[in-house]
């Protein structure tokens, strides 16, 4: 299933709603089966030794998987995150948080997807976290949002 | 190594500071090894299809599980997420969003957590997520956080 | 969906084959989402050190979650993994293993489980490790086994 | 930290014992922070639908992930498994699987890995499975084996 030229671009604005736009995620880049975002770092994100909150990073990393997954499934059909695991390799700190997903494995009803957090501070770039994703792809009218 | 009354009240304030403070989370009760948060759902907490997004889950897990493995190190540690691992049972709606949080193993240098986090709505309390972590205990000179 | 005790009976036997007989796992009791199992240890399950190797605790939690999984499910079903988290509480060691998986959450297509392994020395039994899974039921027609 | 010629020698023979040795897996090669491994599936290895069971991909990725880490701390100390997420990609089956893992952040006291299991059959292989873990560093007189 390829998402054609639209579809992608449409899904790199759908993926900015709600939660996501409330912290302050940007989409860099979208392509089949891969995104990368970004998040300025700021005061708001931290916990309580100055880091960035394990959770920020921990959504950063299960919104860009989720939204790599979407390239990837029919228009009629929605992510859902199933579950996911993910581990902190260094405290995260600096300018810039960046999120790099790929799907691993693509499926009708399951996708595997791997996403890495990196943190920038100028021209250093530090892997912060890896997390692993097994995600659903749902067809909408099971879902009904409302 | 019992918290004293005093230490558990400090402690249930200073887990409400930066992203925790920001997104909303509140503190019902902390105990040794255990620690209870609720969140009420806003906007602002949604996803693309009108449920909690499933990065408010995770960051109400880990942050409350953290919070009860506080209780169970000396004072001059603090505690820092190692991994951890969630699972998605059901989309989360509702009122508000509660997280119960244990410590199933406690220890010197790593603690192994659990957290529930359940939607509330009027009398329905629903399961939406669990969630198993590995907690470090660390000194804080090793951590210096500016 | 209910399993009817001669259902209940198959799978027990059923339960043990393959690997599973040949690291010497045995049912003790199956009942509709629950079932035990137990491990005597020998010279051929230990790893380096002299305790049980990760692997045969992993092993008996996938397989013991896996079968509680199949009391829910229709018989034209397989039950495949489709992932695990397990955290090793305490090294492993004594005269048995026994592992206490239950479901969680029940589905058409995915299960959630959970399995504690303890080790069993006399009368001291202890929590050795703890695992979460997810499931997938899948139509047997779908997984062709030879 | 760096092993020696002689130190990865040991470490590659010393891999293969106890319940390792009793289910055939064998060293491919082993450098500092990387392990390959392989086993000759047979009908002993098997799961109910004639698949290689879950069990064992888990404990090959566990365990060649383990001697992947040894290679990266001091003679003095062991690798115990922390913790791990391993995730199925597709049923595995074939004439041999091969594992091979490697560190992602190595450390004084907690290494992070990761393992890839492949399925080999004549000159298809195909990824079965991907696990990342959490392995600790703990110094021999702390795990006193018998």
């Amino acid at each position: 299933m390829k998402a054609t030229r639209n579809r992608l671009e449409f899904l790199k604005k759908d993926a900015i709603q709600g939660f996501i736009k409330y912290i302050g995620m940007k989409p860099v880049s979208l392509q089949q089966g891969a995104f990368i975002t970004r998040l300025k770092l700021e005061k708001r994100h931290l916990q309580q030794d100055g880091f960035a909150h394990a959770g920020i990073l921990a959504t950063m990393a299960d919104h860009t998987a989720g939204y790599a997954g979407y390239t990837l499934i029919p228009e009629g059909r929605r992510i859902l995150t199933v579950e996911y695991k993910i581990n902190y390799l260094r405290p995260a700190r600096g300018e810039f948080l960046e999120c790099r997903a790929r799907v691993i494995k693509p499926g009708k009803q399951l996708l595997v997807t791997e996403a890495d957090v990196y943190s920038i501070d100028g021209d250093d770039i530090t892997l912060v976290a890896r997390a692993m994703h097994t995600m659903a792809s749902v067809p909408v009218e099971k879902i009904a949002g409302d």
